[in-house]
């Protein structure tokens, strides 16, 4: 999504060669006309799909799954976190580590909300080092829905996490990734 | 907003008489259809105020937060909630007792994202004691941005939070205040 590749370079802060700042429009701070786009454009990529739900996991990915079910006319649901084992109820749930805390938190869908009969985009903002995306994708897999696809906003393409998924043979469809960066310049990958 | 009273009646479930259960349309599952109506009824509610920003709290009250600066036209900025009284950087930060964890934390956002120029609107989804919505005040206060009201989807109104901030002179216009409530029935303040 070239004007997505253009907000990076205006807005976004590259604090490390791991580390990409677009708190200012993304995170903490919702550019809310600009995040409608994307909404519009995840619509556009899954318009011959017949999604039934978006799937996102707390806190950053909300606003873009939210604008994203608005576009396709669909429901979201969003995956909690919880560092306890303990929970109870009717749930699907996954383990996820998480390489920027060192720990390992449990994520979980009530069930009522995932059925067989859904089918499923995952979407977040960030797609790292696949973990997330991973533990979303086995919740997709336990409750018996059909998984359409994963698109997240931006993929950091050398952390090879979007590329392994694709690997498996999962249908993949970030809107901006990110081969390089540095203090001095970010290159995007080709479509 | 008699929509929203409507969907409370029909997909609301009291668990107890402090406790209801918005799950399936306003909390883990986003009716996004029902809560861009919510954003557009809050958009009219401030429609002669010149709101430059909504100012919310992850996680839940994200969603209806966006809707609103999406119909509004302007930025959505969430404060985020850490259990550490030891956060850096140039910060806003105010402090939120919790009844249901029984606990005090921090909410933060980034200075760079308030600020004298801004007139606020405060959005989340429930009110019920007030307490988060008292902490977010003390940040708009801190900014030195015009706070404009707050609106909250749901206001427990036998909370009394709600009451005691309009006493103190806040314009407080929830979406749907209750009244009373038991798992009969539920009781809804007139306007």
């Amino acid at each position: 999504m070239k004007a997505l590749e253009e907000k990076i370079l205006k807005d976004g802060v590259v604090l490390n060669e791991d580390i990409l700042k677009v708190g200012s429009f993304l995170n903490q701070q919702l550019d809310t006309e600009f995040i409608m786009e994307m909404g519009k454009e995840i619509s556009r990529i899954y318009s011959n799909d017949n999604v039934t739900k978006i799937l996102t996991i707390e806190t950053s990915g909300i606003p873009i799954a939210f604008s994203a079910g608005v576009e396709i006319g669909c429901p979201v649901v969003f995956a909690k976190k919880s560092k306890s084992t303990n929970v109870s109820g009717n749930l699907y749930t996954s383990s996820v580590y998480s390489f920027t805390h060192n720990e390992t938190y449990q994520i979980m869908v009530p069930c009522e909300f995932l059925s067989k009969d859904d089918r499923v985009v995952i979407v977040d903002d960030f797609l790292a080092n696949g973990k997330a995306l991973n533990g979303l994708i086995d919740i997709v897999n336990k409750s018996g829905a059909k998984l359409i696809g994963c698109t997240c906003a931006i993929e950091k393409g050398f952390q090879k996490g979007g590329d392994t998924l694709r690997e498996q043979g999962y249908r993949i469809e970030s809107l901006a990734v990110i081969d390089e960066m540095d203090s001095t310049h970010i290159t995007f990958r080709c479509n």
